[in-house]
């Protein structure tokens, strides 16, 4: 890991001089957040835990008739925590503990509602294209040990968990989903939101393990705001951001498992477009490090065959409604990132740009059902 | 203008040492693009002329099939040329003048179409919610001087021209749209494109002028590859850029007229992210400098009436299907920024991510049908 850069924002502030890094900052990231006092017992425990620690806040205006609603949000990202060659039970409960300590932090720093990365109690395997033993992480979502852990931290903290994990749905044939819980922080388990978009890309196709989501645009009302989870590749697709902000969405997560070379680029534009034009705040969640699987795999890319599939940037971060961001999170160490949030942002920026508004749907709706007919023909103008 | 900072790319290029700046660029830009040759007679007509001249590449892979189908495009921003108070015939002429400069030094550069500024014939007026004397700069798309001047240039340049204006409809009640003209190579008007969003924000409600265009999302088969129009306020509507590419546009032009503080931060997102979304070029135009009106005129905004209502910050650019971009032209300065496009890297990129493969459009279709009726219910969950 070595040669990986650590942060971005590390390098800019670090060279560019204090007259010119407010522009650039300005131009790069919007408008400057601030920075959250996090408590002593949360910075001891990162640094005991050997995690970074990061806290913001995206301020709104003051209005007359709502008190500002404010919400803090915890974006968790973890490398695996043991060789992928461990039994599945082991690799599974280091994850737990990974995971109890960091939540116990975000607890400490007044978190309301955490979110891990996708498939989170497990490496990212699906490169592979094995079945055995990546399937064996695969739980019930209503009642799979996870969601079991999951419960009682988020009793124990008062917190909405969501937890990305690899579903075994047996009651509709024992086929395998990718799907967030939603558990709310009474420690019910308030619903699951299921990948609506499946790559076939790079390393991977995974629909091998895997098929589009079945469970459409459903947000969940927790007791600290509207929530809804687009997992991973659904970043890549305007419409499903936007669907979620048209069911009432106010803060869309985005668990993801992405690495450099294919994507490094595309990270910090997809979802800060997402919530400049659904007027909502997004945050994006990338795993970090490089696993390493016992056997080889191609990836159809005409190179050798090889035993991982790149670096998980990390690089987690929260976009605001208003277009502006926070940093992210380290791109080669785990890390917690508390962003206090005043959900009122949504509205007034809604108020203030009115896309939904100018949005012209009726159009699009008739638009986009013509483009789904077998017969469509592209609107093209000829001399 | 002293305040202003010239260039984004240049602060971090000359601060940001060797070994560093190649990772930042590849993060915050994709992979770098080349740098175009430009001839002489184009670099001291751009001397002489005090404009800005860039050059850069993007490349394709090599294929079996198809030859490379490399394009020119060409990006003008510039100032207006006159004080607004100047006669309107005269504040036209000068602009027809400048750009026929710029014009010129664009075929020397090989540009095959050449796109400029929204309205590029006026001051961008419309923050005066004054009628005379700004009503007077509309004209017919099909016969206007300003598209006769096009036709012209386009003949002796065998360039296809994207030309934004106010246009006066006499065919229908003489109202007024906001209307990209677009002039074939060989001379002929191939058709028009309509602002198909309009913006009710700060400075503006441009419904005082024009309404929501009604000429959906035309394609324009040119001799240099499929083109389409996405005004200015479009930009922030995802399904605008949509519907162009599944008209089939290979490179979508974004002419455009913002100021900083409003919009600076979403400039470099939304452009990039449409190309990215929908696998097509975009070229982001935007015009530069200050314009002050006679008359005061205030803004909503609490704060005392004024003369001008910002900086127009320039830096137009160009976003490739692969997430790359290249920088922006200088945030003060007039300029032309040509760029070599491989077409090629449209079909290439969507077989790599198959985003309109994956997009699942029957089910946005529908969900869209229903998001548009009165009694739509969002889905919503609650404990």
């Amino acid at each position: 890991m070595s040669g990986e850069l650590e942060s971005l924002e590390q390098v800019l502030q670090g060279h560019i001089p204090g007259q010119e890094i407010k522009e650039v900052w300005r131009i790069l990231y919007g408008k400057e957040p601030g920075i959250l006092d996090l408590p002593d017992v949360a910075v001891n425990a990162a640094s005991q835990g050997q995690f970074e620690l990061k806290g913001f806040i995206l301020e709104a205006a003051t209005e007359q008739l709502r008190r500002p609603r404010i919400v803090r949000v915890g974006l968790i990202q973890n490398k695996i925590q043991t060789a992928t060659t461990e039994p599945v039970v082991e690799q599974i409960y280091a994850l737990h503990k990974r995971i109890a300590t960091m939540v116990e932090a975000a607890s400490t720093c007044g978190v309301n509602i955490v979110c891990f990365q996708e498939a989170w109690t497990m490496p990212f395997a699906f490169c592979t294209r094995e079945k055995l033993p990546w399937t064996e992480f695969a739980e019930s979502a209503e009642n799979g040990i996870t969601t079991k852990f999951c419960q009682e931290l988020a009793r124990k903290y008062n917190m909405v968990i969501i937890s990305p994990i690899l579903e075994r749905d047996e009651s509709h044939g024992d086929v395998l989903w990718n799907t967030a819980v939603v558990i709310s922080n009474t420690g019910a388990v308030l619903g699951k939101s299921r990948k609506n978009h499946i790559p076939r890309i790079g390393d991977f196709n995974e629909s091998s393990y895997y098929m589009e989501g079945n469970t459409g645009h459903k947000v969940f009302q927790t007791a600290f705001g509207k929530i809804a989870v687009n997992i991973c590749y659904g970043r890549h697709h305007p419409l499903n951001w936007f669907m979620y902000s048209m069911n009432g969405a106010e803060i869309i997560f985005n668990p993801s498992a992405t690495v450099g070379e294919l994507s490094e680029s595309l990270w910090p534009i997809e979802a800060r477009n997402a919530a400049i034009a659904n007027h909502c705040f997004t945050c994006a969640i990338n795993r970090v490090g490089t696993e390493h699987f016992e056997n080889e795999f191609t990836s159809g890319d005409g190179k050798k065959a090889h035993h991982d599939f790149g670096h998980f940037y990390g690089s987690s971060y929260v976009s605001a409604p208003d277009g502006s961001r926070t940093p992210g999170l380290s791109r080669v160490n785990d890390g917690l990132l508390v962003v206090e949030l005043d959900l009122n942002l949504c509205r007034q920026t809604s108020d203030k740009w009115n896309f939904k508004m100018t949005g012209r749907y009726e159009m699009y709706a008739e638009e986009l059902a013509r483009v789904t007919k077998a017969d469509f023909q592209p609107d093209i103008v000829r001399e």
